[in-house]
């Protein structure tokens, strides 16, 4: 999407210098645009950690980058498969929840493993990334393009009024490759004229709201920023016409594992009428799961992340801390919604209903073998 | 309650003073304990509006020192009832949502009328606010009493292990003169040698968490602060026996308005049958309100709030901006959490149902005349 007016995508190889990953480092975002430049896998599992990057479907490409960093470093090092499997299983821990990190890697591997020689694995690698970001980017604008009806349709009944539209944490382009998957309805809706406005939940303790609503006002969206607490009072009032969410990992039941307080608004939305939608590329599907509050890890992070704050005083990038001394904290990453709450699931292939005969209609090649 | 083993309240007349009233100045909690002097009822109303002090008790109390500081001015400059009415009227514009505010002006300008000179309404403004801090605690160590056995029936269940207890913003001796509402519970089940464990939303914007936070460690209960995002996610795995909030105007009905998100709690306790239980003085009904989502007028404050973070950076108290420009913010105070979500209320005469019949049976004076 748009940053200055100029088209951008959240990761890409270095013109020129191929060896290289650009990314964006969002830690210092919504303050100062800064890429950063990954030139081995050990760096790419610090930038995922670390959440240089973030997002699920941008985690599983930026994986699949470093796995081909890795390949580069294999033939270094005169290293062949099991130096690779070893760099994958270290890819893999980065992050526990988001289930495109072990799709993307096991897709590359897989590849990978088929290559003879280190620089024919490097090849393979290399094809499989820019593969994977290039399908990533086109499935989100798909999701935007099957999504862009229902915003279509309350504008109907609105006479054109501004679609009021809540979301929250960022599943905007900068946690995809581009166009988002949550915000690629918007955008679609957007640029097609309809007038849109989003409700941005600040996402505590993270504040991804911040991003996605610098990524709003970069693309000249209408958009207000809210406290997480806030969601609630305004469905109440009929000042949300729809929830449009992301998700990290959703069960083949339809339970959708999501940024920690998206159960909140879902059980906001049930209780007010307000359609909920969760949008996803099906590589977030877990076909192996059917039950998402007992099955889905989630992650504990750091209690510096709620204890911590990072804003801007003055021209510096500031980082305080509000707790005192003396409480401890805990940090759960994720919650799970469960599927009944969820209105529809709206993916690469079309909308669908969030339960196991809605899911596999439209993707039955996951069918399970009778 | 304790600071740093000292018995300590909210509000207090200067030991040898009387013409001054001190509070904490709770801006500068968690970081620094600081202690300010009103003189003047002007100097009340900015400390009531700017949440030097705040809590609906707190307020509500601080407002009839308010009236006595008023009435030391009125003499000092000749004047009588006239002048009162409009310091009453100033002082009633500071804060919108909590009953308590015009309950305690109310209380006091009545009783002032009653004074015929000068002094004798400076005497009387004194000894109700006085009467009116001192009301306030005992109701809340009554709260205490009542709610205890809630906590007393859990432990009993649990073996002995930690009562698990969420609760939302500040509902403590800060918010109150002492022992506060929703905490005065947990605080004599803590005494009493119970195992409790209480949960405390972190509480954006204002991050009043902190405060109970600070409370709870001075008086030596354990706590675990957590963002507001992550209460259902807890209740979905058995990690919390019961909630206890404070309210800023409950209805007659039994809706409750409190700090914004208290809905989106109530909504998840629902969910997962976790008890929802709303601590009040009986100030905070509103006996003339049938409906709170439709008619209790809630507050939005100031946009800083969100996009402005304070907190310690080194030995300095910082303040930072997270928000990037090019984004507007809204700001609601408060939420109606509508009374089929809520458990029961506890109260200074014992815990009732939260609807009209459960709260005239513990309030009959308040029968509507048929």
């Amino acid at each position: 999407m748009k940053v200055k007016g100029k088209s951008q995508r959240s990761i890409w190889l270095k013109e020129g210098q191929a060896e290289k990953v650009c990314i964006i480092d969002q830690r210092y975002l919504p303050h100062e645009f800064r890429v950063e430049e990954l030139v081995s896998s050990d760096q790419t599992a610090i930038a995922i950690r670390e959440m240089h990057v973030r997002g699920a479907p941008l985690i599983g490409v930026t994986a699949a980058f470093g796995m081909y960093l890795a390949a580069i470093e294999a033939k270094a090092a005169g290293e062949g498969m099991e130096f690779l499997i070893r760099r994958k299983d270290m890819l893999l821990e980065t992050r526990p929840t988001a289930v495109n990190l072990p799709w993307a890697l096991e897709t590359s591997l897989e590849a990978i493993s088929k290559g003879k020689t280190a620089d024919e694995r490097i090849q393979i690698a290399g094809n499989i990334a820019v593969r994977l970001a290039d399908e990533d980017a086109e499935m989100c604008r798909m999701i935007g393009i099957h999504g862009l009806p229902l915003i279509q349709k309350i504008s109907r009944l609105k006479k054109g009024k501004p679609v009021n539209i809540l979301t929250h944490c960022n599943a905007g382009w900068l946690a995809t490759v581009d166009w988002g998957t949550a915000t690629s309805p918007i955008y679609q809706a957007h640029d097609a004229g309809l007038a849109v406005h989003v409700w941005v939940d600040e996402t505590r303790p993270r504040n991804q709201g911040y991003l996605t609503a610098w990524e709003l006002a970069n693309h000249g969206v209408p958009h207000t920023l809210i406290v997480d607490n806030a969601g609630g009072h305004l469905m109440q009032h009929g000042m949300v016409d729809m929830c449009i969410v992301g998700t990290d990992r959703t069960t083949v039941t339809g339970d959708v594992a999501n940024k920690i307080g998206t159960y909140l608004k879902a059980l906001a939305a049930f209780d007010n009428d307000v359609p909920f939608y969760v949008a996803l590329p099906s590589s977030t599907f877990d076909w192996n799961l059917r039950d998402g509050i007992r099955e889905i890890p989630i992650e504990t992070r750091s209690e510096k992340e709620i204890a911590e704050i990072q804003g801007m005083s003055g021209n510096q990038i500031v980082t305080v801390r509000g707790l005192a001394p003396g409480s401890q904290v805990i940090n759960y990453g994720f919650d799970v919604t469960p599927a009944r709450l969820v209105t529809g699931l709206i993916t690469e292939r079309g909308i669908c209903e969030a339960n196991e005969r809605g899911i596999l209609s439209l993707f039955p090649e996951y069918q399970p073998i009778a």
